[in-house]
């Protein structure tokens, strides 16, 4: 039996509460024979801070490098508010990111059939979406330097951040995009502001020209960011894969993971370049901290969960597992089992704990 | 009879259609008595780049800087798309836009009751919605130098945007949307990305010592951009006034946009500074060219008349005229007279000009 090693950081908020029941799911496998898994627990963000004066300790960070793979809950909450930038909770998460070399950023969003009604689109916009948001995650204006705030002679502040990309990082999230579409509707969206970023120019005639030096065989459409937002309201169902950059990811993205109406179920995959054979990943949900509902046995683990299904496929390669734990969700959904978030008339409704107990059931 | 002056740019696609029907509107505010409109037309983007290889004239700019108010159609299209980065259509409203000092993006997005069906969203989210984005135009990563792509020594490129703020910039812009909140239900949105974002930093400090000290009889509250472009989607009509940076604004405003179901309706206003008791203003429809119906007598020109109502409004001083073009819109849609975008079963589909003629006759 295989073993691989996890790096679980549940973080702040509802991430602890989620991650139990990850944890659980893993015992789960070991127990059925399928792999053994090294799992260590460290703390980030809020929890970070308080511990040790930083959002993620240098422990932590070489623990992550020496993982197979990270499991991260969720960082942040009023508590952290008066922190400075430098030390604020999510910068234990770019740091990750960043150190990792997590370039790669995969959101999937699904809408599952129990749950279309829940969301705010018409059922027939959103029922049996399925797309991927590729998202750049370790440049553009989250990295690029300057980023500073100085005082001017005048007394006023002004404030800079730098959006910058070469070639070589446009061309390997591009690539990720093609080889995904390839294995699904052979379809990609390119999204950025060509007419108003230079960024844009140099992201759009790089992904054009990849394009037909490689990957001519997949459909490729350009769409101007602010269009892809509207078109994702107007039409999610129109895209596949959709490749966009580090900032205009994270807003399409949200919107995308919205349309769904299941937030709280949706996980994502961040991956590094495969070097080896292998790749560095973390894998989170795309839901935040929920501070509001944290601790209260209330958050719905399945984005936690189907987190631990990518990882599954992507970084222990044990296929099989992942769509064994993917359909185990399915059918628990399908069974009526809800937390709070996507409870329904008719529905059953559960707890974080009795949710993850479910699951295993279908196991 | 008062004289205003009115420069009308309709460009491209669409533009010149709506354009027309604006014409006629001012025509019959002029028979009324209401109002003499010395209108000036010029080109701008693809058309004036067609005529003189430059998305903007000098000398159309001379004429903007000299008119009471610019009323603008759109810009672009497939046939400039090879065109240059500095000549494209787009800069020829970029040049507007800074040259006259236009730092205000006034945004309406209002869902008119007969067109609730027409939006993605159930009609119990968007029925009765009615905020107003107000978009940072003249500052931000549109205009931030350095603004450059450049060749490296390894023969890869990098290409670089630099998004800027000042305090004043940002004051300036948070008062407008202060002043406004006031007029309409007194709560305020500010959207940025201070947990990545220098700039988001300094806007969510400067807006909130602003409402301390000047404005806190207003509601204010601070969102993450992405979690607000979420919001938007879940529940948009917790939201009066959003306050946001040229980016945000310009993806936020078309995803509020997109919700109303009423894209093809929707004016907006661009303002300068009040000097002397005017400020230099232009009025544009929040849609673009839309090249694949130019032409055809297909466009809505709804948002074009409306643009001109706000421009009565805000520009001229003409309230009781801007309510009247406001109402008569009103009146006949609830008539049901309709163009083919916001076409329903049980309306009579009309053309652009049609529907200018029915406008007129509710007039
Ligand atoms: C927490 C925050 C720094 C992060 C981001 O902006 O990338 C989050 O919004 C996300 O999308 O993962
Ligand atoms: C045409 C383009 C330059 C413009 C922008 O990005 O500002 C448009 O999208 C808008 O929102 O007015």
């Amino acid at each position: 039996m295989a073993t691989y090693k996890i790096l679980l950081l549940p973080g702040d908020g509802i991430g602890p509460e989620v991650a139990r029941e990850v944890s659980k799911v893993l015992a789960w496998f070991t127990r059925a024979g399928i792999a053994q898994f090294e799992t260590e627990t460290d703390l980030v963000g809020g929890a970070a801070i308080d511990a040790h004066g930083v959002p993620l300790s240098e422990a932590a960070m070489d623990r992550a490098k020496a993982a197979d793979a990270v499991l991260f809950g969720a960082v942040g909450g009023p508590k952290w508010a008066g922190v400075s930038y430098a030390k604020r909770p999510e910068a234990g998460l770019l740091r990750l990111r960043k150190d990792l070399g997590l370039f790669a950023n995969l959101r999937p969003a699904i809408c599952y059939p129990a749950l279309a009604d829940a969301s705010a689109l018409k059922r027939e916009l959103v029922e049996g979406l399925d797309i991927v948001i590729v998202r750049e995650l370790t440049g553009g204006v989250y990295f690029g330097e300057p980023k500073e705030i100085v005082t001017l002679e005048d007394g006023q502040k002004r404030a800079v951040d730098t959006q910058v990309y070469t070639t070589g990082e446009i061309e390997r999230i591009a690539a990720v995009a093609f080889d995904l579409a390839r294995k699904r509707r052979n379809k990609v969206a390119s999204a950025e502001k060509h007419n108003v970023m230079k960024t844009g120019v140099l992201w759009k005639e790089t992904v054009t020209r990849l394009h037909a030096e490689q990957y001519s065989d997949v459909g490729l459409e350009h769409v101007l960011a602010d269009n892809c937002a509207m078109q994702l309201v107007r039409n999610p169902k129109q895209y596949d894969v959709l490749v966009t950059d580090n900032l205009f990811g994270d807003i399409l993205s949200d919107v995308a993971a919205m349309l769904t109406g299941s937030l709280g179920m949706l996980p994502s995959a961040s991956l590094g370049a495969v070097e080896n054979g292998t790749r560095r990943a973390l894998y989170e949900p795309v839901h935040g901290s929920a501070p509001d509902i944290a601790g209260q046995n209330l958050a719905n683990p399945i984005a936690m969960i189907g987190s631990l299904a990518m990882a599954l496929r992507y970084s222990f390669g044990l296929v099989e597992a992942a769509d064994q734990l993917e359909s185990a969700i399915t059918r628990t959904l399908a069974a009526g089992t809800r937390t709070r978030d996507i409870a329904a008339p008719g529905t059953n409704a559960v707890g974080t704990a009795e949710m993850g107990d479910a699951i295993l059931r279908e196991l």
